[in-house]
């Protein structure tokens, strides 16, 4: 691996962490509430399996990034970073998409299943959650910028 | 390429076909009705974004192995290959979690948000979406293990 490409994965690994990482506290600091009826209605992340799953998702992403950086002097173990880096690109596309399937129903609700929207009432939290998927969604491209990185220079050629 | 290697990459290509075509055609096929005071509620896949996404999603990875099956004895195109399975994959996983993740809204309902289940009235159409749902995320799999498979045959050493 050329000092160029190794300086590059490294700043890539710095980028998914801060984004992995930004995703995370955006996330889990989301809250609001407000008065339907005389009743306080409270929404926050942990109200919705999909966004729990989102916030583990992305702690474990940032939790490899920082070991890996920890271990980064060991190239030899490139295969299976790699094959770890695959596994946490699905992981983290996955928990983004489940994440954005959910805020797209708080967002527009869905009619046909009698879903109404909930942003109206906590634009606050849906501001937040927006923003957590941002970060999420970078954090994914990173990744596969990694691994498309990796792929390239197993061997010093150029597609074929 | 050994042809025992050659053989599990055709077998497992296969399999990914039959496995997004099988997703596709259930979840298309998803439909059910019934009658809520005095009106008919109707539930197909067409409703919901995220199933909509998932079909395209899988549509889209079923041509491409079908496409790859064609061209398949050019294996100097090794690499441009395993970028676009990582993509595939990747692709499979977000468009599984999201059907999940509103798949999972439609059986429990989410009561913070006032989202009522729907899967008591139109229970066909939820046995449809799981069928789909199984069949999405063993092609995902298959997917992965494709990726596997291909890093391993890299170079023929086995894990540093």
């Amino acid at each position: 691996m050329t000092k160029t490409k190794r300086v590059l994965t490294l700043f890539l690994r710095f980028l998914a962490i801060g984004a992995t990482l930004a995703a995370v506290i955006v996330m889990v600091t989301s809250h609001d509430s407000s008065q339907v009826l005389n009743l306080t209605f409270t929404a926050k992340y942990s109200n919705e399996q999909a966004f729990k799953f989102f916030v583990i998702a992305e702690a474990i992403a940032c939790g490899y990034s920082l070991i890996l950086l920890l271990t980064f002097s060991q190239t030899s173990l490139w295969r299976l970073v790699l094959i770890l880096d695959v596994v946490i690109a699905m992981l983290l596309s996955s928990s983004v998409s489940a994440a954005v399937a959910i805020a797209h129903v708080g967002k527009k609700g869905n009619t046909h299943a009698g879903w109404l929207p909930i942003c109206g009432q906590v634009p606050k939290f849906c501001n937040h959650v927006t923003g957590a998927l941002v970060a999420g969604f970078s954090a994914a491209i990173i990744y596969f910028l990694l691994i498309f990185s990796s792929l390239y220079s197993v061997q010093n050629t150029l597609f074929l």
